[in-house]
């Protein structure tokens, strides 16, 4: 299969800023005249949707390991039905969140085996890895105080797992991103959108 | 993890009386004064009913990857949160489909590949095997027949798949039996209901 295009990944905890500075990137590349996809885990599919439903749903207990299937149904269908279909034609897919973060949360979040979760995101995306996968850095605490703070409901079922959590979560991105250094660039998200807009540039250019 | 009740699996094609004879099989062991858990997937939990209203709803385009991890995810959670507890009450748990619907539907239906279902299996049940599966065999032509005339619906998702799909289901269920045939016991569910009970009844006895 031809895969033409290119896929860039942007990753990190809650509250880093990935929507913002996903659809930063986008509309960047739109005005430069490239075709940009701009899309979301779990999310982005009407079917993706209905499981972000039940993920983020504080009335279920869920398993940490029935959780992470969804999350590769997710993947799996968001491959197959966004992902892919714009490769072929060229675009470039900046996409919220992908492997990397179901190691990040529930292989060092919620301590899953990290070779289980790579072998089902082998199965679930057919090996289709990003050429560029940005990591937004942040302070859990100070990336929960800006996602609660954008939250009516007073943060969602992950938001509301703990600092502890997150600050694994956060040092599991430093492992990944030490793993592929070619692949994975970790930035600060610190600073004004602009600023962090002008560093998620410059790995991307 | 000590696992002292008895875990009892009823499979096969849609229309084959599953939940009749599961429910028929409960009530005579209760009535032997054992104590019984009659159950199903992907349903059962408010979890996993959320997860079957996805997978039935005729508007989705489910790649047959995302259907499959969708099934582990509700299996999991299922296992966690229905079988096992209900096996350290020395319950016996009568489970309308478990990992061989799994192995028959995805696997010979849908043509995924079947090691890597087994492995899917494997990680969301932790293991936990039937220790005894009856399925109920009945020709897909009269097996739809009798769904089709249950559903007001005219069928869902998975019923309207086509004949040729479900004789493969089935010859995958013949096959499965034949793998394993300690564990599981192929029952004709042709004739009246009392009939097919008395089958049953033999085979779990």
């Amino acid at each position: 299969m031809s895969r033409q295009g290119i896929f860039i990944t942007l990753e990190g905890p809650d509250g880093c800023g990935k929507s913002t500075q996903a659809k930063m990137l986008a509309q960047k590349l739109v005005s430069l005249g490239y075709r940009a996809l701009h899309t979301r885990e779990p999310g982005g599919t009407y079917f993706a949707e209905g499981v972000r439903r039940i993920l983020l749903d504080t009335k279920h207990q869920i398993t940490a390991l029935a959780e992470l299937f969804l999350y590769e149904a997710s993947r799996a269908q968001h491959v197959a039905e966004a992902v892919e279909p714009a490769l072929k034609l060229k675009k470039i897919v900046i996409c919220e969140r992908y492997i990397d973060a179901t190691l990040a949360y529930q292989g060092y979040g919620r301590k899953l085996d990290k070779k289980m979760i790579q072998s089902l995101n082998q199965i679930a995306t057919g090996g289709l890895k990003p050429q560029l996968t940005i990591v937004l850095d942040i302070d859990p605490k100070a990336g929960l105080t800006r996602a609660l703070k954008n939250s009516s409901r007073g943060g969602d079922r992950l938001e509301r797992a703990g600092v502890a959590f997150h600050q694994r979560v956060r040092a599991g991105y430093k492992a990944i991103a030490k793993l592929e250094p070619k692949r994975i660039r970790l930035i600060s998200a610190l600073g004004e959108q602009q600023q962090v807009h002008d560093r998620v540039w410059r790995a991307v250019r």
